[in-house]
């Protein structure tokens, strides 16, 4: 493809292929840098020439960060990018993130999601029976192992609503959070990052089991006792320890961390949820809920 | 460039400008899928041909997803990858993770972080002061407000041990954890994913503070009545309950979360810590470390 720069006059715009070279649209973000986002299609080189003069614009105007945001549509903008410095700071299935820093210093960008979050659901009933499964997929396997629910905290989504979706998807039965138990950090887990496990005590509100059949081989009630014998149990210190603690809850000596939701008013547009230990009745009950 | 696809025999490798065309070296995962990771340049005309004739071969060997790691000095080869509908999973720095599924059902593949994770420090000497700092940057410089040493947990880091590095930063203290006590959830933050932020309780093991100036405008001991009497700390709500369960802590009417650190032997290759509460007494006091 020819490619023709032309400079008909020094206050005239640029132009390549007849498309003409503009500063690329920039937000001001609240740390001295700007964001750009593409949208619409744009001619590599246009993009590589709108790029250079962009960023030479905001570097006389003391800019430090450039974060770019490239749709996956416009994924053959990625390497023009990456040729004038810029780097990969994130990744959605919908677009790529790129960040680029003006200043001779270190960049002080934020970091990316470092974690993923878990839950292990403790459903308990009156006969002092909890809920357990065996899975269709995972280390478990064919083990013979009866573990609790467990499942992913997706983004966006409380720690208590992913154990109640959790224990609904794949036995049927419907509960609300009481506690957080304790929770696990692990690292170097998926592709690098670190996770955090919530055990969650939840109360049951419907008994009858109807286990999912893609991701549950089995579901079951079955006393505490015989799931905390469990050879894995007994040999995984982790395992071992929430089982102590599971024990120690049922018989009532245990208090974890409940939950405040923040009111509307004090949370502003951000939804947020306090866990804290309120043995001590530091919050009266109607300010508390099981979210 | 010119393209020559030549096939000079069923047996034989086709050619494309002189190179050959081969399955592309990949791993199985536990999942049925494959890893594909790039590590040397390859003519994009190449690794169309070679990616297309890869997707059939496992398709028909059956398998589910495709992992597709490319390094970012390999950003050329991304709109390749996205044509032939691989969608972007993660991104570091150095790296897109880029992934395809080949079954007509809905994808299992794991999702990408979630969680950024943060810390704040109640760091109280034996007078009853706590450790405030106040920011050259973010929401609260200039407004006079004295908070907690916060800072983020990195991908790899202990809380804990990201408690005591932000301390020894900040103010130039020592610290070890004594506990954690509350944990905030937040969503729709940075880049619109969720936060996790610990409150944690640390003992001072030194006193002379010696503040680091690119970050921090000015720091001090304060008593703690004078930190949770600020204006801002009684008007939002968590804030506010997180004043009240430090000043439970402060009269020993708190039990938060303590650290056990899994053992070698227990833990595998996996490095986690489990945190709850120690107050029945689970666990005898040898096992337990401030890490």
């Amino acid at each position: 493809m020819a490619v023709t720069a032309t400079k008909p006059s020094s206050s005239a715009v640029e132009e390549i292929s007849g498309e003409q070279i503009h500063i690329l649209d920039a937000a001001d973000d609240a740390f001295g840098g700007v964001v750009v986002e593409m949208k619409k299609p744009i001619n590599a080189n246009v993009f590589d020439t709108s790029l250079r003069k962009s960023i030479s614009h905001w570097r006389e105007q003391g800019k430090k960060g450039i974060w770019l945001k490239l749709p996956i549509e416009l994924a053959n903008l990625v390497e023009t990018a990456v040729k004038q410095g810029f780097w990969y700071h994130h990744a959605e299935p919908t677009y790529l993130m790129l960040a680029y820093w003006i200043p001779e210093t270190a960049h002080t960008l934020p970091a990316n999601a470092s974690h993923t979050v878990g839950i292990g659901a403790l459903v308990m009933n009156d006969k002092r029976e909890i809920l357990v499964v065996q899975e269709n997929n995972g280390r478990f396997k064919g083990t013979g192992l009866w573990k609790l629910p467990t499942g992913t905290v997706d983004t966006g989504e409380d720690i208590g609503e992913a154990a109640i979706r959790e224990v609904k998807e794949e036995t049927g039965i419907k509960a609300e959070l009481m506690e957080l138990l304790a929770v696990r950090q692990s690292h170097n887990l998926s592709f690098g990052k670190s996770d955090l496990f919530f055990a969650c005590m939840l109360r049951p509100l419907s008994f009858d089991i109807q286990k999912q059949d893609s991701e549950i081989a089995a579901a079951k009630w079955m006393p505490f006792e015989e799931y905390a014998a469990q050879p894995y149990m007994q040999k995984n210190e982790h395992f071992n320890y929430i089982a102590k603690i599971c024990a120690a809850k049922i018989e009532n000596d245990y208090t974890g961390f409940c939950a405040l939701p923040a009111t509307a008013a004090s949370s502003g547009r951000r939804k947020s949820c306090l866990y804290f230990n309120n043995q001590e009745g530091l919050v009266v009950p109607n300010d508390i809920s099981s979210q």
